[in-house]
């Protein structure tokens, strides 16, 4: 049975074409970034707009954080019975301003929750991108079964 | 219409108890922790046992980094149509030895994916966790429905 298992579990490195794909398929992740010496991790409703990850949030810790470590990682996932893939995104997160917020409305971006109000639209610019697809073996199953 | 979507959507502080059963529930979760100057984030196949969220990783720049920076976070979450909930826990991470480590084999932990092998048990001590639910009103559906 282990035999079996290690047979059918891969990792793959995902093309950067199909990184882009599932980034923009889905519309829930999570930001990780720096506040002082501490992480935080959150879930964003994020839209793609050309190179760059585009979400809306509210004055407070996290617009302040994101001033002072603008440099951010972003994560989106999806996973199914026997497979998952993961996209990691890093990039300079900053907040966009007067023309630019408001094209954010043509986006998929409308907030989700609308309280506390979600003025300020931040675009991380992706420096890079990168991705990969796992098949789940899950040995506990066979011996459940 | 938006005042329909205002009324529709909330976010609800989740109790402790309900953030335990969605940890226990769901097996792949976000690790975010420091490298240096930069924030780190990746999926992982975990488990709970006791007060604790445990997970295999290889030795390298993770185990690395969770050496040097153990205070970290984690993240679950789960979405479905019009709603998501999403649980983030902060603790230390620590590696597991001896029997301890042995005993992880008892969890639903055995490696998704086997290669490079995944020798080191690592745990996080539960220090905090909280989880928010979220219902996910979706303004743009009304406009293209």
């Amino acid at each position: 049975m282990t035999g079996l298992v290690s047979e059918t579990t891969t990792t793959t490195e995902m093309t950067t074409t199909d990184c882009w794909a599932v980034l923009r398929e889905l519309e829930l992740g999570r930001l990780a970034y720096r506040c002082g010496e501490d992480v935080h991790i959150t879930p964003v409703n994020y839209a793609v707009d050309g190179n760059r990850v585009v979400f809306r949030t509210a004055e407070g810790e996290k617009l302040a954080a994101l001033r002072d470590y603008p440099d951010v990682v972003f994560e989106v996932d999806e996973s199914f019975d026997d497979a998952a893939t993961s996209v990691i995104v890093r990039g300079r997160a900053s907040e966009l301003h007067g023309e630019e917020a408001l094209m954010a409305d043509q986006l998929r971006l409308r907030p989700w929750v609308p309280q506390p109000a979600k003025h300020h639209v931040i675009a991380i610019e992706v420096a890079s991108i990168t991705g990969r697809s796992f098949s789940l073996a899950k040995p506990w199953l066979h011996i459940v079964n």
